[in-house]
């Protein structure tokens, strides 16, 4: 196992501006990778506190990989800092200025002199060519004290870390680790972690390749299924069996064997099967619409929506009758019933969702977290009282959740939840 | 200045599984308690390496916050290792007992032996209760070797350590720092962050008392203001004089001097004035009303909602004229401003917030980033015409945060974008 530290720079993360999700993308790779991280450390825009993280880092670490302090400003130290604790000079690459000329020409703009200090390398040590921003990262490798020893240094942007991360650094853990290694996601729907991770216990425990880790978020449960081998071919292979012998025993619970939403997962099903959807919310507010239409090309497959928050708009958007709010109340399953009827009946879309329910905070009596879920569609209409606990925005959030995977399970035609 | 590390411990953090949000938050609002953060360290749930990280943030800082590993499993050690390195024994905290009982108690669940070991307190600290989980926090003041150096120990969970913060951590550092602190908060919409800072640029220059910090995110710049004083009363008629500074000078932009959201101020503005909101959305596909649902209470001004992601919608749920479709687009001015009248009339509401755009990805030639905004109201439609920059979700954002910030401006009969 290649040990590892993550190294943050950066005043706006001790100011609490951004939470590090820097050191979260890169440790979350690197398993993958055959690498182990024992600790991450942010530090800020200082060179004396800078040194003196980095040289505690490099005592404990194989691999130190820095985020951030790459920019052009003077605040911006990184490379100067490590190039001076590794004895190296700074020297400006003219692939890397040429490239800082170009970004700036392709938006009809001028770099001016203090972009250019972004150009500027120790020497020695490899560019990584930055597609998605000005700054280059670099990787050092250590010779002396240091023998041994690398410091890969990305930049701090996300969206310019995460390419130069798979692009560079993904690869170079493969060539050290001697072994080609393949993930595979299975991800889960309709089952809580503790429950998943009981099911896959004893095939969990079992094997040692490949190797299983478990994560939830948002009423989801994702397993990482991750295969060494002595080939690409032979490490995928392996993925591959692990991640069917997890959907073995979930079934209709898996809605993806890919790291995708389900939101993803549910518009890649309709435009397949060349389906449109709608949704009727009310708890949610337009949180399921949101969703599925932040899917690029979602327009495939969404046609329309309403936010009935009211009694009045769902009785004036969608049609609900005013004695079946009257008898039932808003929240209940012929309320939702008659949304996903509405709903489907005013879009002209193949297949309603609607949801009602209470999201909280508690005004007087009503049962919180009672939700019901409703999928109207050619074959009928399905509806699912569910139960959920928590705050205000997870209760919203398990609602829209669980409404898009009992939508998808519908439209794979597999065992829907118990409907009422 | 207070000098204060926070010690983030928990294998999860080190396998990406979640981002160090409790550092970020508990960094955000120390520099409002007068201290000062220079290292944040993230450790996994072993003895050994945080005893190391323990020692060596005791080192450098008056105050170690330490964040996690207090559960109730054998991998929770947080306790265990900071008493060991202070020397204490382990005592189990009657108190605590009892609220554990309570709080399964109250969830119709008994608590299990290991529940129990979150009850054990390190001998001589200060119990900090939790009132959303089972494990209380504790304070360790030190003495001999660590004389003058203070270790909090508060829960991982965000919804338990952040109460727990703001009830016994803040006190501790006023009562400190021997003067108050009072922070003012100013948020701005409409202008970005570069363009805010050199609006202030004289006034942040010229003072130590108040202070300002700016940040931006999703087309939002905050300026906190944090003034010190002898007493209460005096830091805060120092940081109102400074928030009133800064607000004199961004006029309109300013939409509140709390620290809440865009929509929280558009619902609390509409409430008072006893309005009702409706959103017609394209590009944003239900975020606008997802918003707006998000403010507890929201249901008094927000009634309905549609999402018309089709030109079919947009001409079915909002009678948008098939004629503007064609001779305009979807993408105009005009169609917008039938999609706000039609809401309105759909609705009944007092003001509709219409929204259509070119979100992305780019799939010929339309100008990605291109959006109208318009608002429906007695008084009439305004319309804007914004470009945005940015990825589809940032796009879409943008678009959402402005809709909103234009209904507010104009329920506020204050000056609103210049319109087409």
């Amino acid at each position: 196992m290649i040990i590892t530290e993550v190294l943050s720079v950066g005043t706006e993360l001790l100011m609490g501006q951004i939470a590090n999700t820097d050191a979260q993308y890169i440790s979350r790779r690197l398993p993958d990778a055959g690498a182990g991280v024992y600790y991450h450390t942010v530090v800020g825009d200082n060179g004396g506190r800078l040194s003196g993280c980095l040289r505690a880092a490099l005592s404990r670490a194989d691999i130190v990989i820095t985020t951030g302090g790459l920019g052009p400003t003077q605040d911006d130290l990184t490379k100067q800092t490590i190039a001076r604790e590794f004895g190296l000079e700074l020297a400006e690459d003219s692939d890397s200025r040429r490239r800082i000329d170009a970004f700036f020409a392709a938006r009809g703009r001028k770099a001016t002199e203090n972009n250019y200090r972004q150009a500027l390398i120790p020497e020695g040590a490899e560019v990584l060519t930055n597609d998605h921003g000005t700054a280059p990262g670099c990787i050092i490798r250590g010779t002396g004290e240091y023998e041994g020893k690398t410091v890969i240094m990305l930049p701090g942007p996300p969206n310019e870390l995460r390419p130069m991360f798979e692009k560079y650094v993904m690869p170079l853990y493969r060539r050290l680790a001697g072994s080609a290694m393949v993930s595979r996601f299975v991800r889960i729907c309709g089952k809580g972690e503790s429950e998943v991770e009981t099911i896959l216990m004893d095939l969990i425990d079992g094997q040692t390749n490949p190797t299983f880790a478990t994560y939830a978020k948002d009423g989801l449960v994702t397993v990482r299924v991750t295969a060494s081998g002595n080939t690409e071919a032979e490490a995928a292979a392996a993925a591959e069996r692990g991640a069917q012998a997890v959907s073995g025993l979930l079934g209709d619970n898996v809605y993806s064997f890919t790291d995708e939403e389900p939101e993803q997962a549910l518009i890649r099903l309709l435009k397949e099967q060349g389906l449109t959807v709608a949704a009727a919310e009310s708890l949610t507010g337009g949180m399921i619409s949101q969703k599925l239409t932040s899917v690029p090309g979602a327009s495939a497959a969404v046609c329309a929506g309403c936010v009935t928050y009211s009694d009045a708009a769902k009785h004036k958007l969608l049609g609900v009758k005013q004695e079946t709010l009257t008898t039932y109340t808003a929240v209940s399953a012929e309320t939702c019933r008659e949304m996903a009827a509405g709903m489907r009946a005013l879009s002209g879309a193949d297949i309603a969702i609607a949801v009602t329910g209470y999201a909280g905070p508690r005004v007087s009596d009503e049962p919180v977290g009672l939700v019901y879920i409703g999928v109207a569609c050619a074959d009928g209409i399905t509806v699912k009282e569910q139960h959920f606990t928590g705050s205000r925005e997870r209760i919203r959030t398990l609602t829209a959740v669980n409404a898009i995977d009992l939508t998808r399970r519908l439209v794979q035609k597999c065992a829907p939840f118990d409907a009422v």
